[in-house]
């Protein structure tokens, strides 16, 4: 029952299967050159000494986790002998200075053995979860069990010193992730007390007396008050949404309605006054957090591409316990926008920050003025690495596994979640059910679902609620069904080969933010699908003050299949004006207005072809 | 010839009547007693040691210069003797504390008398530069020399060390002031010495080897190039305006060519590329600066009271070059706007900063997350002092001496730039001649001038850009006449008791920002006359989404006389739209419309009623 792993799911054709096979080829390697080169897969031998290059960081074990985690999501499709050795290598290294008592931390092994769980701050449960999750994916890809031993041996001694104990310095992470390791390391291992450790940790965060989230206010840490009183999204967006991740995990296995309570109310606050139109999360640099309802400024967006990952995280937890649809929209908006806008076309180059507008010019000037370092704006070129480096492994793991967002099971439904080519192999009401989906989404609306085995079981098909008019056919016939909650439900009877076609019209959207969007007022956003697009300034016709351009909405809107840097992908035109300058600053009769052709790109393709000014909000 | 001085301009109704009476009586002694309660007058007797209160501050001559020469302004027009007392006093501490060889500075006598001279960033000569102008302005009002002669003292030294021996760990000041202090000293004394180290002061800014801005670039204090290559506004605001202010003091006195090229490139890059609707300059806090053209977020806007102040008088001594209303326009929306903000109506409040735009929400929430220091927004509240208090002090020697900005003499011909009620005694050709203007200017455009000297001049009359259809009448009659650079001229041989009417209509103004002003495209600002409008929620029909408010920008506007915190002045009711919220975030349909009436306050008015969201731009 609940979701369905991806490794039940093999993608072979359409939009993932490109992003895979980049995944694949170029992302994996790019993301170990430059971790390796950087010192991080060598820090884990805790070798390191003043005056040797590569300092470690207390995050690096967390980078080397995450990549053998997506590394193994790689290796359960298609085994890969080099990779196998780098994972083989890194286990092989932890559990050669894995201290006797069970701690694993390559940071505080190296820099200061005597520190370790004093510093709340310092990450260290934050690398053990992500170490536990690599172990678990890794023993799944290769039936090697060396790292989840190494990683059990360790929990137990967390669990001693936090749980049983309470000889920590502090009580409970600051920052989450662990929550959900637990989870995961519960659900493999059926060991309670990983269940317990887990209800530790969540129970006590907002109550300790020994935790502080200094220098930060108690907010950045979800410190603020305890689990159940929370019912607003605040603090540091990923670690909130790691939080939330985990606390719906301990929701679940617990049936814990309190629990169920804050997760549902924060995922409200986010989705009706939180988040970009992208999908994006976390408003501010400043704590690379969420603000206050509305705060949603564009050209100073943080929505940091692991919160946009965290965000789908949360929502596949909601979907499988609540049956809407509204989880799949927002993943899917997250996934196709601010998600993959974290990566360029080629795979091997990173945005941290993913904001809604660039005005070049504004970056050129900061850059050349040292007084304007207090100044802090998004970057406008992909890189190759960051110092704090955790986006790209998380890329590359959420791409592994996007089949993770195909399927849930509940009871005899198959509830099919974002769509994607893929053939699945789902265990509903007793047996195996073949499903093959053939289709083009998120490019395009039409879906063609294939049974592969005779049987009798519910499907229940999500309805984007961005789709108005969408169609049913089985065998060729339009059938008339209720739509539950977002879902399409068909029961039937199914033979081998029955063929379930459905049409979500993408029809161009014209889309208005809430009157409070204090940024948004007199602006519109043009969606197709669940993509948002944007304009760079070499698409406007020659024009370069993109802010100006105001879309004809009324005017129709054309879409043609295009290249963009090597990928076929809906470009969107669209009709409008711009004003011609005078030389005047200010004048009190209107500028002439000339008409104008915009080209729109995905949103997720911005900056691919250099740095130019882009926006997503437009005049309408 | 040239500029009018203020001490031949009695102003006696009117708006700056007003003005002036808050002036004398609250702001002169609400700045005294501030700056007593905070040291600064203390500071002078150079006492203070580790441990005492009020650690004196480099800027702190300055503030009382400043106080000083503002309070000579008032005792000029109307003799007070507890002020004189203070004045004096102040005057008797400088001599008690000059050093045997002329220095005075009470910071680094008190502070670090071994380094003089040689930190350039630490105001030293910006200090003496307003002593200097104070000491002018004590002795116009008092007939006493001490001052002034401490100060001859103190600038025969700074000559002597920087321009003779060149003997100072730099070249020219960090903050310009001195220049045009030197330019009034020479004109007072025509000591050529003065001159020619104002001469040397400019030429070496951009040239010298041992000037540092660090920890500024040199674009900070306008060094990054020589003053005769430079075009452009760079840099922190107020110096750069100060040093406008300087070269063009020089330009004019020794007719240097290409000073005046500069100067000319300078205004032209302000006005047409760098400067709020508000007459506001400098958009950033991060060096208090100019940044590229068009960069005018309204938000953020640093817009400081002292840079708007300093932009008026530059234009003053240019409209006295150059015969251009285009100064005079440019003097006055600054002065009306973002310079009368900077003090409360009440007059004892004020602003260092001017933004454009308010979210009371926004400033909450920054307050209460102390990970939030990073982000800097500008204050919503006035206060009665500011840790660096440079506004203050200049707002109260403006307004003291605001009749400056009303007359110029050039050959036979009277120009007049900023209308007000007055009294002028007007020395053209060969003699003194009376005008009376009776007016409500800038809340009316209706100016009567009256004038008392028989005999015959020319006279130029500003006809403000703004103006459409303007009118003039003299004893009654309409007459025709050529408008020259923005001056309508009249020659006559006067009788006394000629009556001269003038007509601006004030008819309100929808303004619109060029194209490339990215903060504007889509916006309106409406204006009246030199002043510039704006909406604070609580006159917006109860919506508190003011951003969302669009103006209806053909629907009529209503002007009517209303009173805001015991001044009566114009008000402006518009109509327009707001949208009505669904409680979604982002919605496919558009969100209804309703009407609403907005109320709009002239912009330096607002913040007078508490804290509230607030508006220049507007959807149009």
């Amino acid at each position: 029952m609940g979701n369905v792993s991806f490794q039940s799911v093999n993608i072979e054709d359409g939009f993932w299967k490109e992003q895979q096979k980049v995944n694949r080829e170029t992302t994996v390697w790019a993301i170990y050159d430059r971790f390796k080169e950087s010192g991080r897969f060598d820090a884990l031998r805790c070798g390191w000494q003043e005056g040797m290059p590569n300092k470690p960081h207390i995050f690096w074990d967390s980078d080397v986790a995450k990549w053998l985690e997506g590394a193994s999501y790689l290796m359960q499709k298609q085994p890969d002998a080099r990779m196998e050795a780098i994972a083989d290598n890194i286990a092989d290294t932890v559990e050669a200075h894995q201290r006797e008592d069970g701690y694993f931390n390559s940071y505080f092994l190296t820099m200061s053995p005597d520190e370790i769980f004093t510093h709340r701050m310092d990450h260290e449960l934050y690398c053990a979860g992500h170490f536990v999750e690599a172990a678990i994916a890794y023993y799944h890809a290769t039936g090697k069990r060396k790292l989840l031993d190494c990683m059990e041996r360790y929990i137990a001694l967390i669990d001693r010193v936090f749980r049983i104990e309470h000889s920590a310095a502090f009580d409970t992470p600051g920052h989450e992730e662990i929550e959900m390791a637990l989870a995961k390391l519960y659900e493999e291992t059926k060991n309670e007390n990983y269940l317990k450790l887990l209800r530790f940790f969540v129970d006590h965060r907002g109550r300790s007396k020994k935790d502080s989230s200094a220098p930060f206010s108690e907010y950045h840490t979800q410190s603020h008050l305890p689990a159940v009183e929370q019912h607003t999204a605040e603090g540091h967006a990923v670690r909130a949404l790691y939080w939330c991740c985990g606390i719906q995990d301990l929701a679940a296995l617990e049936d814990d309605a309190d629990l169920k309570e804050t997760c549902l109310a924060i995922f409200d606050d986010i989705v009706t006054k939180k988040m970009y139109i992208t999908g994006g999360v976390g408003s501010t640099y400043a704590g690379e957090a969420f603000t206050f309802p509305y705060d949603l400024p564009d050209d100073r967006a943080y929505s940091e591409t692991c919160a946009g990952i965290a965000l789908a995280m949360f929502c596949r937890r909601l979907w499988s316990m609540y049956k809407d649809g509204k989880y799949a929209d927002i993943a899917e908006q997250a996934i196709y926008n601010t998600v993959l806008s974290g990566i360029s076309l080629s795979g091997d180059e990173f945005f941290y920050e993913n904001p809604l507008a660039v005005d070049v010019r504004q970056r050129k000037f900061y850059e050349k003025r040292p007084s304007f370092e207090q100044l802090r704006w998004p970057i406008i070129r992909r890189v190759k690495l960051f110092e704090c480096s955790c986006c790209p492994p998380n890329l590359m793991r959420l791409i592994g596994a996007i089949g993770d967002y195909a399927y849930s099971v509940e009871g005899d439904t198959i509830y099919t979640h974002l769509y994607m080519d893929n053939t699945a192999d789902i265990p509903v009401a007793g047996k195996t059910f073949r499903i093959t989906q053939k289709t083009k989404y998120p490019l395009a609306g039409h879906i063609c679902l294939t049974v592969g085995t005779e049987g009798s079981c519910k499907l229940a098909l999500r309805i984007p609620a961005w789709c108005q008019n969408p169609e049913v056919k089985v065998n060729g016939e339009k059938i008339h069904g209720e739509i539950c909650n977002g879902y399409f439900m068909i029961e039937k009877m199914w033979a081998e080969g029955d063929c379930i076609e459905l049409i979500l019209p993408m029809i161009v959207r014209v889309v208005e933010a809430a009157p409070e969007c204090r940024d948004y007022c007199g602006k519109i956003a043009v969606c197709r699908g669940p993509m948002v697009y944007c304009v760079e300034s070499e698409d406007c016709d020659g024009q370069t003050v993109v802010r100006d351009v105001r879309i004809h909405t009324d005017a129709p809107f054309t879409v043609k299949e295009e290249m963009i840097c090597g990928r076929e992908l809906p470009v969107i035109y669209a009709e409008g004006e711009v004003r011609r300058g005078t030389g005047n600053l200010y004048q009190n009769v209107p500028f002439e207005r000339m008409p104008v052709s915009v080209r729109m790109i995905p949103y997720f393709t911005w900056a691919n072809r250099g740095e130019d000014d882009m926006y997503v909000w437009l005049l309408g």
